[in-house]
């Protein structure tokens, strides 16, 4: 049995581990044009502000280790071609083309970093992407030489890089095009982390929303300053795009790999593509949203990890099913915690469900404990079903907490009504006697029904 | 329409608050013994510590603020009897009888302390019982005179004040009867929390375990040493009982209220007793068990929260079931978090699952970031039906994150197979990227099925 791995971050590296496990005596080869394997790319942040010193720790697992567990790991490869008639790949290595011949193919070429169009992008020295280690190192190395920097897109990257600089001393400038900063949050949310990001700015960095970069200059190969749409003039010493990322797909579809609305690779719920024996998983493949029932596509590395894991049972012959996803979150900027699940009401909207919320702001755990932080909890429910659709909370360490306690809900299809007195846990370094987030369903509940 | 209310603690006080607001016109009158309303007992060994310097920080709504919103609040009262042919209760204040009539009444009459017979044992003034306000001041008046304390029992409130105790320099001895501190939870979870507190220990306290004290010394009303039923002497300035509650359901029973088996108010989802317009709710109430469905009594503040605002809307005409609880407890005792939720193994054993489980250990977030720190959990799940069935936690804080992600599975009864690839919030400073609660479901799955 040969299963050949195109793609070695999360989901590349946990499938071929997976189906080594599973399938000792096969021959598992991993080809990636990346010089590493089995990274943290979500760890790039805290590598960067400084939080551990060695860029090494974000290394999952070297090529060695993968090696010694008798996995092939070929990096600097350029997967050029898939050719599913030949159960073959063609992979170019120091410009030289090698065909390799597959029983199982599994997909994991992840996602690029969206560069957008800007003239002379490309020719500066000091704009950086944030995806691979080098790209890390680099940012780093450039940060404790600067005196300020410009983030473009102010997405949960964008924010994490907000606070790595900020804690090196840099004063930060956040370009995002739309109207709101972390603009996968309701607008009122949205409104609420600019504002608890304001009350501890102290002068640090300034978010220019609704603005776009539309000229880069600078001498040479270093960019000096930038022009924004309203015509502000940025001095700079580095900026970072963390404007999004897209899916890496061209090869698939060039061998007639199905390609989701989303632009992502279509996979059934056994991560098989419509061509037998070629899977695919993580940032590259398309996910369904478990709440709405719709195809989404929602890169992030825990999925990453679960869809390699089941991608590579099935193409073991162990049956694995994958759900789907409920666009689960979690962000760090500075003190503030800010975290969603589920849907939005702006999305449910759309979706076309009739969406009630109710947001309520309340301390974390009880309010005598010298530890305690407020928090603000957003829960969206459908009036038709009564069914729970999504929440997001910010403020406090611990908005996490109950964002987790809703993913299991959602999961779970559960009602308003069904969830309102679930029986968290309890004690006064840990939340009121009532939960944030039961106040929220209870009065959602009310607000559903007229009952309780 | 009157409204009467029996106790005022956590069930009485949240009864009389949301039926006043049900009812604006409603005579609401509350009797207890007690001279507060309304405090978090929950809070005591917390003011004991230090962590907050007045213990009015513990009462959350003072019997004038219940009067200005004309709930009649009667203090230092005994409710004698309860009259149900004549709708009347009669209550003794001050040697006086008088009978007062209720059109619904809410016995929210709570637990009292059990107090194990040791010859002497209410002769000593340095003896203490943890439930009332008066209890923590006591406690922690003696607590800054002494130098030794012992705790009888090391349940939660046994540890919690273990805590206090220690932060205030004072050495400690906890005596427990059963063979494990912690008996709550199965025995390894119970080994691990004392193996983790012994490592932290620095000879300030210890446990001794299958030991019950047997005979109290001291002069005149002053405890000075007790003697165990092994033969120890342990000399002491203090010694407060933790050995837990029982409900407080005289007057219930005498009126012909039914008992349950397990000695507290039988109650239905309405909160109703078997007699007409007479509700019970909190720690004399019984509670049915959302995972095994049987009948259990698991006194906790934040039940009894949720169970008097439901006793309240039944007796003020809006319906509203209460389903139960998961028995979900979070404690904290000096560096350790400990959560449980469901049944344990040894309980799914007894009830006639055919329990299965999986313990893990690893980082609560990416080993990278300096604040990881290690968590151990517990998943248990039925092989017959693949139904999760509980889960425990022990370590760094961010156990109970998983032990409530696990509460909403269990309410939404799902399998391990359902729950397995939940998509949980992740990024590296709230959770390693596979979160160790689904890997402790992952090796649980294919342990129960040999598939995903």
């Amino acid at each position: 049995m040969n299963i050949v791995i195109i793609g070695a971050v999360a989901a590349g590296a946990k499938a071929a581990a997976k189906i080594k496990r599973l399938l000792p005596d096969a021959s598992v080869k991993i080809f990636t044009r990346d010089n590493h394997v089995s990274y943290s790319s979500c760890g790039l942040p805290y590598y960067i502000a400084g939080n551990f010193a060695d860029y090494k720790a974000l290394l999952v697992r070297s090529p060695e280790e993968f090696r010694q567990d008798g996995i092939e790991v070929y990096l600097n490869c350029n997967v050029e071609k898939i050719v599913p008639p030949d159960n073959e790949i063609l992979v170019c290595r120091d410009c030289l083309t090698t065909p390799i011949h597959y029983d199982k193919l599994i997909i994991a070429t992840g996602a690029n970093p969206f560069v957008p169009y800007i003239k002379g992008i490309k020719d500066f020295k000091n704009i950086y992407t944030v995806r691979t280690v080098e790209d890390g190192i680099n940012i780093r190395k450039k940060m404790l030489e600067s005196k300020h920097a410009l983030i473009i897109g102010s997405g949960y990257i964008g924010l994490e890089l907000l606070e790595s600089f900020v804690r090196n001393n840099l004063k930060v400038t956040i370009i995002e095009q739309k109207e709101r900063i972390m603009p996968a949050y309701d607008d009122d949310m949205s409104d609420l982390i600019r504002k608890k990001l304001e009350e501890i700015n102290n002068g640090r960095f300034e978010f220019l929303t609704g603005e776009k970069v539309v000229e880069l200059i600078g001498k040479e190969d270093n960019l000096e300053k930038v022009v924004t749409s309203s015509g502000k003039i940025i001095n700079t010493d580095m900026m970072v795009l963390c404007a999004g990322v897209r899916p890496n797909v061209e090869i698939a579809e060039d061998a007639g790999i199905e390609i989701g609305t989303t632009g992502a690779i279509k996979v059934n719920k056994l991560m098989r593509t419509n061509i037998e024996n070629i899977y695919a998983c993580g940032d590259c493949a398309e996910k369904t949203h478990i709440v709405s029932g719709q195809n989404v596509w929602i890169p992030l590395g825990s999925t990453a990890n679960k869809e390699g894991r089941c991608a590579a049972m099935n193409a073991a012959g162990v049956y694995c099913e994958f759900d789907g996803v409920l666009a689960s979150t979690v962000t760090r900027c500075l003190k503030i915690t800010m975290a969603m699940t589920g849907i939005t009401e702006r999305e449910a909207k759309i979706i076309g469900f009739t969406p009630v919320s109710v947001t309520i702001t309340k301390n974390d755990m009880v309010g005598y404990m010298p530890e305690a932080g407020e928090i603000t909890i957003k829960v969206v429910a459908d009036k038709i079903t009564g069914l729970l659709l999504g929440g997001q909370a910010v403020g406090a360490v611990g908005a996490d907490k109950r964002i987790n306690t809703l993913t299991s809900a959602l999961l779970g299809h559960l009602t308003v009504a069904e969830f309102k007195n679930n029986d968290l846990t309890y004690s006064p370094p840990y939340s009121p006697t009532i939960d944030p987030l039961l106040d929220a369903a209870q009065i959602l509940c009310t607000k559903l029904s007229n009952r309780c």
